[in-house]
């Protein structure tokens, strides 16, 4: 049976939250997000029952990357969510937002010695990705003894796409497996504390398989460590990597096996190597927000070229997936939801660039101009990969909760294109 | 003879304008877009030059959307650019800018009827993209006998990336060629002036036959127009696409030959078709801009994995095109110019996603963390493809002139992320 993603409709049109989304898009006009409160709230609570009920030392850090939104960080702050944080900025945004300093995983990539030492003085976990990161921590100040995690590349991969295969041999990410004992004892000479581990192999994982390869293998190299180096864990960090379905013939990831597999063979990993009860850490992202959002986006041309285009009001810069990663968004017209696919079509957006399409041979009901188009999946990596290319401002992103509706970030004005910018005097005269 | 992109350099050091690279990125800080106003300059009189001097009816229309720093648009605004405008956002830029609204060519794709509205109201020439665009300009007050162009789409291709082969079966914009003649006709017959013809086949050409295939599909078009609809064509615009080489194996665009070829089949097809002298229109971007401006960032790890990678201070959220299309930038190394290349490296950014990576096994000197690198060609579709991804602020972006140095567009700081956004207020409870 084909996935359908649980869409609410009332008299042929799509509905968000109690709300009907033509009526939100008359309202804050196109193009425009509109993220649901509710389903962030249930997608975390789901996941975290799932895991919690088999090994309750459990902690998710938000992947903020996904969707740094204020609102969306905050509901998650409410939900008791920690953060999983890639940058400078993403720590700030998470302690702006209000979660505590422990509640925040830091995980850098190709750090300056700067952005270690803000990281290092907001008072969060660190997690070091290289030995070069690890050294240059030491040189900082009021270091010595600090807690840290380190980040390993497992050889296990696992992605949708090659851009987003954060394992294996050819990631950039971590350092290498057979260096671990090395690095932590080297961490230990240093003067530092580790009391965790890190790994992340991939996106969009649908099922238990490759989760399950990576966590045996992080799990093999921390029991080494533990036994070689004698660290003691206090966490065990997965990453994330939970998939959702894009597309109706995919299926959404099994929870009950899947969180079944994983903490059986975590306990049993743990019993193997006599570590104790560590906190289990995962660091979804996607999962938690990804369908918890959508673009509604207004037709506003109809071309019989030699291929048949629908063209839509944004682009790639509105919505990057499609066009960087040949990703399938399923898209459904929000004021004919009960209609039949009748023919196939390209949808395009408004850039000038071909690659500037949403989809291709794409079965849809009978499109005209003026009918309101929802890009479905649009909670994760949509806003935050944004650009304002062909000089187009960013729209608005609205939350809705049940019948409340709030603006939660405003829609760019042109002016704010040109945000810091100036003309040399000379160049006036 | 490979090539070598007329760098400059003194004492081992990286030379732009006549300043140091390395003495830029340490007073502005890294990363850095560094833009050399006298290469603006020489490339816009190169390429008008080339074509002027074989045929004087010449505008050329800087494609505004490779980099709309208003700095960089005033400095082609005083070389005497026309401007190629593809949203509203760049015709008030444009405008904001100093150029008349006569001087601004508007090539909307999937416009909105309001978009239409904003450019016939702002004054500008409209090249019309499709008959559903020509219809609703119709509707609009005021439009009757007003000139317009239309873009057809001739059966030709060329580009770097699928994305960017703009002309062809599988393109999005322009009408058919075979229906030109009635679209033109309706185009009459609803009031309308046609006065241009536009076309516009793909990017980084740098051979001669691509463009000249479709310069003779476009003039047999734009005569038939003329035989049988009696449309006087005041411009014919060929669009840009005109290349710059980005590896040391391409070869710059030999212009005298191309501009020769060029301007004579344009002149033969003007007699055929008995069409008299129109201008010739040309809308180059990356060619003005593309190689007057570089990245500068500094390495802060060096790392062997697996693989050997050496890791930046930005990362695609600065520069999409390797990440997007697998396109090559020319790195070099702005503190050891004289140096050989010594291994083939890695070279990541400093996002959290494998595919950000500026290269893959290229050949370097012998690289150390503090060397600055400087990503070449950078002047084009670089800024204005920039995102905030991973919450990193966008680079500022300095303008040199000679010995002279201006900030043409501030660092962000992490609060710009927070641009706009808020928080409802029942969540702060």
């Amino acid at each position: 049976m084909s996935y359908d993603f649980n869409l609410k409709t009332k008299d042929n049109h799509l509905i968000i939250g109690d709300l009907d989304a033509n009526d939100l898009a008359e309202k804050y006009q196109t193009p425009l997000y509109v993220v649901d409160e509710q389903k962030i709230r249930e997608n975390y609570n789901k996941l975290y029952s799932a895991f919690s009920s088999k090994y309750p030392k459990l902690h998710m850090c938000y992947a903020s990357k996904a969707n740094t939104a204020l609102a969306v960080m905050k509901i998650l702050n409410t939900e008791g969510s920690y953060i999983d944080a890639v940058s400078p900025g993403e720590i700030y945004t998470a302690l702006t937002v209000g979660f505590k300093p422990e509640e925040i995983m830091f995980t850098g990539n190709n750090v300056t010695t700067e952005e270690l030492e803000y990281a290092h003085k907001a008072g969060v976990k660190l997690n070091i990705d290289s030995v070069s990161a690890l050294e240059r921590l030491s040189t900082i100040e009021g270091t010595e003894g600090r807690e840290i995690s380190i980040r390993v590349n497992p050889m296990v991969e696992a992605g949708h796409h090659e851009h987003c295969i954060t394992g294996g041999p050819k990631s950039k990410f971590g350092i290498r497996e057979d260096e671990a004992v090395e690095v932590y004892q080297r961490a230990v000479d240093l003067g530092f504390k580790p009391i965790g581990m890190h790994s992340h192999i991939g996106s969009e994982i649908l099922e238990s398989e490759p989760f399950m390869l990576a966590v045996e293998s992080m799990m093999n190299i921390a029991g080494k460590v533990h036994q070689e180096v004698g660290v003691d864990f206090k966490f065990l960090d997965f990453g994330g990597g939970f998939g959702i379905p894009y597309s109706p013939d995919e299926d959404e990831l099994d929870l009950e096996t899947f969180t079944t597999d994983i903490i059986n063979l975590f306990k049993s990993k743990l019993e193997e190597y006599d570590m104790g009860e560590p906190y289990f850490f995962i660091e979804p992202g996607r999962f938690l927000v990804g369908n918890a959002a959508v673009i509604l986006t207004r037709v506003n041309t109809v071309k019989q070229s030699y291929r048949k285009f629908v063209g839509v009001d944004c682009g790639f810069g509105t919505l990057l997936r499609p066009t960087m990663y040949g990703s399938y968004h399923h898209i459904v017209t929000a004021n004919k939801m009960d209609e039949e696919d009748v023919e196939e079509i390209d949808i395009a957006g408004n850039l000038c660039e071909s690659g500037d399409l949403f989809a291709r041979d794409r079965p849809m009901p009978k499109l005209e101009e003026g009918d309101l188009l929802a890009i479905l999946n649009a909670g994760a990596y949509a806003f935050t990969m944004a650009s304002q290319y062909n000089s187009r401002p960013r729209p608005a992103e609205i939350l809705v909760n049940k019948d409340q509706v709030d603006i939660i970030r405003r829609r760019e004005e042109m002016s704010d294109i040109f945000h810091g910018q100036s003309i040399p005097t000379r160049l006036l005269k």
